[in-house]
């Protein structure tokens, strides 16, 4: 109860700043009809893929209620519909934010940097908080009105599928708007700057417009969807693993339950409390140094809060939890030592550390996700320093950068699963992820900014705004393409530890649904090798695939654009008005179409898989296969989404620094040639990359739901 | 005693066709002035590769001693011997062919094909024969004079040692030379093509020779160690798990132990037979088909060959073998089914079949890599076309494709390991592994074949001989692409099969060195998470400083060449000569500088994983830590590997089809952006894609000697 009004306070905090942020000027008449524009466009993607999405939603809610009950269903439905909530809303806040900032920053830096803020904190806030809700709100109508057990088949299944339409959606909407963005970026940069001679924004180049709806449908409600899928399914994950394995808690397992939601909502309060800190220093224009007082202010906050509703909800934080004093809990558990049981006593302290180290984690990741991106370091000054010989060396350095750039969170992401495991085992480790997750409100609120300051600079540039804003712009957005990579580091960052508890949640299942097959999970078992390495080849064919797609669209547009000049040769002198709608609705059905077949992937390969290996070597090697197969993809997909997210931040900002007056400077060799990085960097960075981790939670899910099917059509 | 006879027919195979090579004509004299330049400066830099090497191959060698015991001193002393030997002479005979392949390419395409392809040949069969002999001699001796049993400790470590020796020369040779090719040859396009403006290959660039030196230090000594470093540790490690897990075979042990150096030696003889069968068909120039004839011959061949000595080994092939008669065999194999020996008994037949299923695992991967690579498929061609929008796209597209063309491979790899385990359990994939490898001579004459032709283009350039010479030795070049990367992506194919063999060799000598610490490698276990992510790292960050490596060292060259041209005006128009010595002497400097660090990489991690592991979780973590790692470096590796290697042969050959005269060809911007692709791949494909195999091998092997010497140190 305390989570569903911790929810809704999020609630009305984004509705309260929603009216802050559009009662700000919104800038002169021909600010207003570009920004129309966008937001037309913005709309009109936004609708479309809604609806494909939702005649996809619709069929899979139908098998899901057929093979798991109506409740599984509504879960799934709640959970679908929920998600694209957060991005709709996230969108239509940012397509009207964005032409306010621009006016904003006629004013002052402080000004644009309060207003984009803002309007990312309001997305943040609805992520979290509808995420948050969505949950909580579910669940506590499945224990009080429908009187189910909290720890029963019918909450467990319930809460998985409200996991797996969050999931669904946000692997749509990931990809799909990544797509988009990249492809109207690309297409926009190729044929504007290359061919064309004109520069970036340029009101001339028609697909300009559908590069700044690009960033709102990608950067911001993709984001938006990402996260509240990653929240859910962290939570939702924890939640579950605690019905499964500490099944013999009496009375403490309801607030154990729903001590995650505390969490949650706790962070949530703490986050609303760091956006009021987002502050310039005065005198001082160190825009990401404002970022991180907000950040620091909201982690070290969450500190005594969590430890505040731990000790409200489990009373004693010296009594031991699990061990022992436990009836059914070894079964599919893991062994630390084999005979004992897995789950060994912890105390409600171990809970709270393990949290903690959630919290460092993410700051950890932060601070590392910057080094690698922000222009003030050795990687990113490697890069424009490689652009002075040539395009193929910029790429080489920026593909060693981006090898590199994975070692820092892996080592960190290990120490983080070392120590959570230490203090409280595997529910360590589901409480190091619920901490990280419940960061997110002020994490998404620091991406969400991004888009808005990239079209505020848009804008600006289009309706010829004073070159002092634009200035101003661009000093924002250099801070937003590190906050867009540290969310992405983050976002796959806290899939690292949430696939190990939906791995465990997936053995724990195992053993209550099939307690007569034997699965030998041992690395000696070469079905387990062969899951590993299919399980590993999943992102690397979901990159390409991204990729490629975005190369195809990114070429639609530029033969649309071609065509437009051919057209209306008076483009060039401004006598004619470009098509910006033609452009918009072509990379839209583009995007639209490639992003159906990469999306199916994650759904389907672990169910062919299965399938297979059973026929094969019989049902208790499918279920290793299987198994390994969730593992593999977290291997596989850690790396290739560090890897890319990174490297392609890195590029983008080896061009900025360069631009800044380094290295000769905009116009210069290298200055072309690290526009090449940026370009390779595009669709690393902002397709391929981030959709890897909606990727991998889908696989987790799908094998769970494949098991409670399974069991279902066994029983 | 077969096998030894077999080796020395290889070895007098080699020296025969040395003599008809150097018997061939040298060409006039500025072709053998060009040519012994050459020669030069590859001996000199292998003598100083070489030197260093013998530096850190002393203090190993001293550590092996003090730790395992002299007899395993000496099997590393000799491993590594003699891999640096076949780097040697196969290096020798490469920098000799080449101008006499470019003198008889004079007279036509077939004889030029003829000449190089014998080349290649003879650094085949020495690779093959040499490391078939270095273990069955010494197998030999320590069995028969020093009167060990053959599953003895002394006998399995010292076997274990020797593949050690190897390995650590592989992987210095293959980075060392790496770096020293793609740097001289990335330092000398980014100077002489894009700063200068004078084409490929002209005698001018102070780099050329260097560039023409690297292509044999690396492509074919760095090669020719790679592969007899596989062929060492493979045969080696099914030799070991045979010795470790079938140990109450009786009479059977012996011959089991020599049946995979019988197979070896029988592929030998198809090999040579093959090699005779490289004929280009009348009156047609398909160079790749008469490579397949030669190559289909061989496979087609060993196929009764491989029957043929496995009934002379085992008599009746329908007799079981393994299974419930054997006594000591469960403790830490696979367990199919919990309860049952893991060693289900298999008959000589499944062995045969296994060994078919790695035959033909080794022309799918060649086909596969035939299709991504050369330029009659859509892959080179979809990158060729990309590069008509511009140098980004190029390289996006280039992307997408490495990152796709780890799919069919990993599948093939995946299907070969699920068959050959049905027939023959563990057995089976260490023969099907063991019958990949066998086909290593003929594999290598392919490579090797490479580095022969693009000199010879080279010297044909500088020499000034006739255009026609240059179109006929690029047409047998263009082929040199696709079989380098062929050789690459079945080194790490087979490395993918012999992991998978040395994890059990691991596995067993743990269960034999520490019967009392009950290791977990479950799934479950979090510390086996550890050691997968940790494991999958390393590929990421050894590639990352290969990359860098290569960066830092081509930026030295160009810097040197800058100085020369400023040294000596005169050079432009001919009226002096650049001092080529002294960019052969800094780029040797550099590379041997900047293979030690990633070279360590690999030795040491396994050894800090265990011991941080151990420090905090106990030894049983620590163990499966330590295995865990051990398949996270083949999970990760293998797809680095394979999406470097191929991607980085796409990208080459993309330009190389663009020169033919599509897409605009040379000299169009469709042009200038594949040569970016290329410079791009040059890394990729040559430095740091193809050391990932020694890599993954090392890491395997040092983890048993870490077990042999705290057994030792604990006993």
């Amino acid at each position: 109860m305390i989570a569903i009004i911790l929810g809704l306070l999020a609630v009305v905090y984004g509705i309260f700043t929603s009216r802050q942020v559009l009662g700000a000027g919104a800038g002169n008449e021909k600010m207003q009809e570009i920004a129309g524009a966008i937001q037309e466009g913005a709309k009109a993607y936004l609708n479309r893929q809604y609806t494909t999405i939702g005649i996809v939603g619709v069929v899979v809610a139908v098998l899901v209620g057929v093979f798991l009950g109506w409740l599984s269903a509504i879960g799934f439905v709640i959970g679908a519909v929920l998600s694209g909530v957060a991005g709709y809303i996230g969108m239509n806040i940012s397509v009207k934010a964005n032409v306010r900032t621009a006016a904003a920053a006629q004013s002052g830096l402080q000004q644009g940097l309060t207003l984009a803020f803002r309007a990312g904190a309001i997305t943040g806030m609805l992520v979290a908080g509808l995420a948050l809700l969505a949950i909580a709100v579910f669940f506590w109508v499945l224990i009080n009105p429908l009187a189910h057990e909290p720890n029963s088949r019918e909450v467990i299944d319930a809460l998985v599928a409200l996991a797996f339409g969050a999931s669904l959606i946000s692997i749509f909407a990931r990809l799909g708007g990544g797509i988009f963005t990249k492809a109207a970026d690309v297409g926009a940069d190729l044929v504007g700057k290359v061919e064309a001679g004109i520069p970036e924004d340029d009101p001339r180049n028609p697909a300009v417009i559908a590069d700044n709806v690009g960033d709102n449908v990608g950067d911001c409600a993709g984001m938006a969807a990402d996260l509240f899928e990653t929240y859910v399914v962290t939570v939702g994950a924890t939640m579950v693993l605690t019905a499964l394995l500490l099944s013999g808690l009496g009375e403490l397992l309801l607030p154990m339950m729903a001590l995650p939601l505390l969490i949650g909502g706790a962070c949530i309060v703490t986050s609303i409390i760091g956006t009021y800190a987002v502050k310039l220093s005065k005198g001082k224009t160190n825009v990401m140094g404002a970022m991180y007082k907000g950040f620091g202010l909201t982690a070290v906050l969450s500190v005594p809060l969590i430890w505040f509703v731990m000790q409200l909800a489990l009373g004693d934080m010296s009594a031991e939890i699990g061990g022992s004093n436990l009836g059914a809990v070894d079964a599919g558990a893991p062994l630390a030592e084999e005979g004992t049981s897995s789950i060994a006593p912890f105390t409600g302290w171990d809970l709270f550390y393990s949290s903690v180290i959630g919290l460092v984690l993410t700051g950890v990741i932060i601070w590392i996700t910057e080094y690698y991106t922000g222009t003030g370091f050795r990687p990113v000054r490697s890069i424009a320093k490689a652009s002075e010989t040539g395009h193929g060396t910029n790429v080489i350095q920026g593909l060693a950068i981006s090898l590199e750039s994975t070692a820092l969170p892996t080592l960190a992401i290990v120490a983080g699963i070392i120590g959570a495991y230490q203090f409280a085992g595997l529910m360590g480790i589901a409480y190091a992820a619920t901490s990280m997750l419940a960061l997110a409100g002020m994490v998404v609120a620091l991406d969400a900014y991004g888009p808005v300051t990239d079209n505020a600079g848009g804008i600006a540039e289009m309706a010829g705004l004073d070159d002092s804003v634009r200035e101003k712009t661009d000093m924002l957005d250099a801070v937003g393409n590190t906050t867009k990579a540290v969310t992405k580091g983050y976002a796959i960052g806290s899939a690292g530890l949430a696939a190990l508890v939906l791995f465990a949640a997936y053995t724990a299942d195992l053993a209550e649904f099939f307690p007569d097959v034997d699965v030998d999970f041992s690395l000696e078992n070469p079905y387990v090798i062969v899951g590993l390495l299919l399980g590993a080849l999943l992102p690397y064919l979901f990159g390409a695939m991204g990729m490629t797609a975005v190369g195809r669209a990114a070429g639609d547009v530029v033969k649309d654009v071609r065509a437009q000049f051919k057209e209306k040769p008076g483009i060039m002198d401004y006598s004619e008005k470009p098509d910006y709608a033609r452009t918009v609705d072509l990379v839209t059905k583009a995007a639209i179409k490639e992003m159906i077949v990469p999306s199916l992937l994650p759904v389907l390969a672990p169910i062919v898989l299965y399938f297979v290996i059973t026929a094969i070597a019989g049902q208790q090697n499918g279920f290793a296969a299987l198994g390994a197969l969730l593992l593999g993809v977290i291997v596989g997909g850690l790396f290739v989404a560090l890897s890319m997210t990174a490297g392609g931040g890195a590029w983008d900002n080896a061009k900025k620094y360069i631009e800044d007056g380094n290295h000769g400077g905009k116009g210069s060799e290298a200055h072309k040639a690290a526009v090449t990085g940026d370009t390779v960097g595009d669709p690393y960075k902002d397709t391929a990359g981030p959709a890897v981790n909606p990727m991998i939670k889908i696989t987790n899910i799908v094998a769970l739901l494949l098991l409670a099917a399974l069991a279902g059509g066994a029983a």
